[in-house]
């Protein structure tokens, strides 16, 4: 399992995810799941990448390779516009799963999905899923954000949170309560967690970070989110028989 | 689908449940999920049933005559100790499947999972989860909670705040918020929602309320938690390139 989790906010793109890979229990190994692909000035990618680890290694490894070719027919590098580079993803994503199916041994899922965030010259930042049948959908104001893998523990604080006004650090926040939501409940989700941040118009990397679980900011994190949790549910409504709460002191 | 929460701490039991059963996404109705079972100051009871809906109501009626029946063989009345009252419920909920099952079209899922949770005279408060195999398991203080049904969304909430010392009401509270992301994030869990409070000693139900989306506890509740939950996000640390927060003011 994976957890993948991506938001886009008016202030840019957050990505995060967790980077344990299994094939089962007794075979845990860790890989990055977040690539970046940095034209700096000129355009930013970022992917998150969940599901068979050959078919997303394979897809990586294409995508790099035609970003590199002067005159690839189609690439990141020579999109024209994000929704041109999530129909290309999406077409490598259905090429990698063929050519894996040709020899595969029945009832191995080959499939993968990519969460796929980026920034195009002036155009504006973008957030899509893509799906292993090479469709996509993409983050709206609505619902700013798009997970991958075990998400539903971790998607009651983005509810919560994310709004398009909220602040590129705020969503990174949220995105790190997310995952160590999922880390702490699904054995298959595990640290060190990548953190990247896209500041809308910076076209390039703002910032990148690997959190292991003994790393003092996410130590200190984890513990802060404990107590301020802890405070909110003391500072939710009394029931009816309780003794109403002393106003807090001036 | 449904969502079950019962909480053990050390002042007493807690136990949540939503009302909405579905045969499909058009067949959707509203029925309770919570019994009880009181013989005041001798012994109280209280059930959650999750699962195929005949399955649960001809066991809660199995329970109910039961109960009622001066020397039945066992029954909730006369079981010595609350481990003796778990099997009985196993049995029960086993032969209810087995009943059904002898007539079912075939893919009918009969099963059903109880939560039950009681006190009975001067012995500790129990809780416990009954397997659709009759076997069951009892809450601790490691992981002093149960969960049935649509659990992912709202166990983050409880694995952060519940330990045994925390308050009858806190502890009320905190399956409120975790009843409220599963509303929240499935279709089929829906208001309302039905909460038990049974205080260590008190040999009865000490509260029982029913919570409609609209009534001014919940709608309070959920607007006071949208905002503590704000503010718990922004008091979590700034990053490196953060500047440093000011110190609250004195």
């Amino acid at each position: 399992m994976t957890y993948c989790v991506a938001i886009r906010v008016d202030a840019g793109l957050v990505l995060a995810a967790d980077t344990r890979t299994s094939a089962a229990f007794d075979d845990i190994r860790t890989h990055t799941k977040l690539s970046t692909f940095e034209y700096p000035g000129e355009r930013v990618f970022a992917l998150l990448s969940a599901g068979n680890l050959g078919t997303t290694q394979n897809v990586l490894a294409r995508i790099a390779r035609d970003a590199d070719t002067p005159g690839a027919t189609a690439s990141l590098r020579s999109a024209a516009d994000l929704f041109e580079a999530a129909d290309y993803l999406g077409r490598a994503l259905v090429e990698a799963q063929q050519k894996a199916n040709g020899a595969a041994a029945d009832g191995v899922n080959l499939e993968a999905t990519l969460i796929f965030a980026g920034q195009i010259g002036t155009g504006a930042t973008g957030l899509f899923l893509v799906y292993p049948q090479g469709n996509w959908i993409a983050a709206s104001p609505e619902t700013p954000f798009l997970q991958s893998g075990e998400l539903k523990y971790g998607k009651p604080i983005l509810d919560r949170i994310l709004r398009p006004e909220t602040s590129l650090e705020d969503a990174a926040r949220c995105a790190l309560v997310s995952m160590d939501a999922a880390i702490r409940s699904n054995l298959s989700v595990g640290p060190p967690i990548d953190l990247a941040l896209i500041r809308d118009g910076d076209l390039r990397l703002s910032h990148r970070l690997r959190l292991g679980q003994d790393s003092p900011f996410y130590v200190e994190f984890r513990e802060t989110w404990s107590t301020e949790l802890a405070a909110a549910v003391r500072g939710l409504p009394p029931f009816e028989w309780e003794a109403p709460r002393a106003p807090p002191a001036p």
